[in-house]
């Protein structure tokens, strides 16, 4: 069964910030090859969830994962995304949908975090 | 010269996910002990950014350094967020202000999300 994997980003008035969010995702096509991979926003900027929804049906998937790429469960995470999951499991039936938890419960963001703190130390860059 | 770390996070209207800041604050400085770590919301929910800035620096803080809890460079991180703290910087030109980019352009944040995937693989837990 073909698996599809849907990040999805809140989007940005600023067209810079949705730039970044797709060269970040093929940053992340390209550390996990063979895995089919898309894109969206929530608002703010093509494409729509339910137009990456439908891509991914489109394409054969048997099964849809969707990632909110958001760091915490706010009305988004929790009733926004749901919804368009619902309603493309209306028109889908026949594909499963599978919905991971946002970003800042995983583990690693408090090395990530320590990180940037770590960086302030040599660089003392002023604003 | 005492240095202070300020995190600010978006801020929701749902309490719950700006309670899982703190908490994630709280884990943040259990991970970095004997370091001056707050946090604020750019809106939605108190402490404030410039309520923040001002407590470090009445804290002594020699230096204040600044970290959106933010995955892009949008508005708030290019305009909103500095705009506080140049409003920070007039009221106390004896600090240096420093400040960081945002997480999505952390290397980590590839793995970080990949493992998002792995824990659909073995689950498969269908919404």
């Amino acid at each position: 069964m073909l698996s599809a994997y849907l990040v999805i980003a809140h989007g940005s008035r600023e067209q810079n910030s949705n730039e970044d969010f797709f060269s970040f995702l093929e940053r992340f096509r390209a550390a996990l090859p063979g895995h089919l991979i898309e894109g969206a926003f929530l608002e703010c900027a093509p494409p729509s969830i339910p137009d990456a929804l439908e891509k991914c049906a489109s394409r054969g998937a048997g099964e849809i994962c969707v990632i909110p790429f958001m760091l915490f469960s706010g009305r988004h995470v929790k009733e926004d995304i749901p919804r368009f999951i619902q309603e493309a499991k209306s028109r889908h039936p026949e594909i499963d949908f599978h919905y991971a938890s946002p970003l800042a419960d995983h583990p690693a963001m408090i090395g990530l975090l320590a990180d940037k703190i770590e960086t302030f130390k040599p660089l003392k860059g002023k604003l």
